[in-house]
């Protein structure tokens, strides 16, 4: 860890009721814990509110919680991953990240150094961002009634020129790009839970913040990128349901282009998943205009983030709000909604 | 309740895991249930995060975490506590406010017709705080991992001409003002707990926004007004003290000066509890120029919710840091930070 707690935290040392109260404790926390990881001159201020400059004639603005279980994971925790979620919610938008909030529900009894983990987990992955914390809230429950830690993120980021994104814009001919494979997030998760430890070395969450591909990616193609969106919860395939019952189209996907590791694709047989439903949080598709495609899977494969990304689909006229699968023996099959609680607290 | 679930409720519908799962139930939850109560055009784009225009050159940005027990109390919610909790703390700014988020955590089994009541009351209160909810998520956790409902928000607001608005700004001569009673809101709550089942009829949470009184304010007394802050979890003590510190100032408060009701008066005497330290959910407190001081007054006064205004007491040059408290006899003593958890769970 690069940052040093400026007081030494003690392995006994847990949150208490009173570091939600308000008074000297509740100081406390902020001034030798909270502060001393986040530092920037406007939470500095220690205001009821931030106040910034705007960032722009328009703005993206989204919010999300996690109540991910466990809060340490292979390839992240539950504070990149509220940076990352928000950021990436902001970049979906066509819209770089530029402020967040963070707000903290925490069970009397979570340790202290676990809370300074994941507070410098956050410096971390906003810095990688190019986002600032500016403003913050914790409260405390007591024992039973949270689960360790819960977070809350909301971002605030500025539209860039050539944006124009919105699910509503895509269109019959679009060509469906995913930047890399899918799944890896919810079976990493999935990997570390009570009765389902299995182990891949490769087996690690994608959790990344997605500003930096999707910048290029509207550089290159400006307004003709129609739709963005991560496949967060539900997957890929709630996300391509979605968007087509947004915009009143039919979706055709390929099965044999959709990129799945082999030890996510292990994981999903063990776990009896379609990893179409798993959760990603690094995964993006784009909806592109078919003459701009090629230039878009250049751009994304540019970056690291896209090394993998693969076409893997079409919007179509026929079956409007119907997702189709295409499978390598010539077949097709509806991809529905999840329906179900196929994986609970998956973020 | 003025809005109509368009779909009935029956009693035995309760939240489940499926209602997080970012599948079908999860979108039939913010089909059937949150956008018909929450409508407007931004919401109704579903997107990932709201697109909006900026409202102005400064911007103040807030959150807050809402974890109240019990969740519905005399006077309010936590539905409209979440809003007034976070448009008071862009009003603190100087901000008029103008978009929400909204954030919840649900446990397993939270009753649905509950949830609706919560997210009625969310819309009426941001209504009449001309606030609009634009971005939302929806989390679920298992039963025992929560406590019903956790509500966050966040706000975006413009700050307005004139304010000029900074704890650091308070200087030995400014008035300080409260716009009424003070203690209202955690004794309202801990009369609901159990084992502290006493009533008084007005003892009601003074849960309300608070921007209408100091955009008067503020239009009357422009950069003459130099801190705001509500008076929240840690009550107008621990407010003085933060500021104090903030500002390398003394505070004297004027015991008879400070306006608190007879049944609060009561319930802190049940409770063993000072109303200093009690928190308020509608009562502000002004930092103003010695000269602005009769026309700040006469402005918090205009307005219902600063009826009950009273100056009561000073920044001084002696003590910086430190709040003394006259008491009627002419004696005085120390005011310092709450320093336990005096009320858990009050916001």
């Amino acid at each position: 860890m690069p940052f040093e707690c400026p007081v030494p935290i003690e392995d006994y040392e847990t949150v208490t009721l009173a570091h939600g109260g308000g008074g000297k404790l509740t100081n406390r926390l902020i001034e030798t814990l909270l502060v001393p990881a986040l530092d920037n001159d406007v939470l500095r201020q220690l205001h009821d509110g931030a106040i910034v400059p705007s960032p722009g004639a328009r703005l993206a603005f989204s919010t999300d919680g996690f109540v991910v279980r466990p809060p340490f994971f292979p390839g992240g925790d539950i504070g990149s991953l509220a940076v990352h979620g928000t950021v990436n919610d902001l970049a979906m938008c066509g819209a770089r990240p530029r402020y967040l909030s963070l707000g903290f529900i925490l069970e009397e009894g979570f340790p202290l150094r676990d809370l300074w983990r994941v507070v410098v987990s956050v410096r971390e992955a906003s810095d990688a961002a190019g986002v600032r914390i500016v403003a913050g809230d914790t409260k405390v429950v007591e024992r039973g009634h949270g689960d360790g830690i819960y977070v809350h993120t909301t971002g605030l980021g500025e539209i860039v020129e050539g944006a124009e994104i919105a699910p509503s814009r895509a269109a019959p001919g679009d060509v469906v790009i995913v930047n890399g494979p899918i799944g890896d997030h919810g079976i990493a998760i999935l990997s570390q839970r009570e009765g389902f430890r299995f182990e891949a070395p490769d087996l690690v969450s994608d959790s990344a913040a997605l500003w930096p591909v999707v910048e290029r990616l509207i550089a290159a193609c400006g307004p003709r990128v129609h739709v963005l969106r991560d496949a967060t919860r539900g997957g890929v395939a709630s996300v391509v349901n979605e968007i087509a019952a947004a915009a009143r189209v039919g979706i055709v996907l390929v099965e044999g282009d959709i990129p799945v590791r082999e030890s996510v694709r292990g994981g999903c047989e063990v776990l009896g998943l379609d990893p179409l439903y798993v959760a990603n949080e690094g995964k993006f598709l784009a909806f592109v205009d078919p003459e701009a495609s090629d230039a878009a899977l250049a751009a994304i494969r540019a970056h690291p983030l896209g090394a993998g990304a693969r076409a893997i689909g079409r919007v179509v006229d026929a079956h409007p709000g119907v997702v189709r699968l295409r499978s390598g023996f010539g077949g097709s099959r509806v991809v529905d909604m999840v329906s179900g609680e196929q994986l609970p607290r998956i973020c």
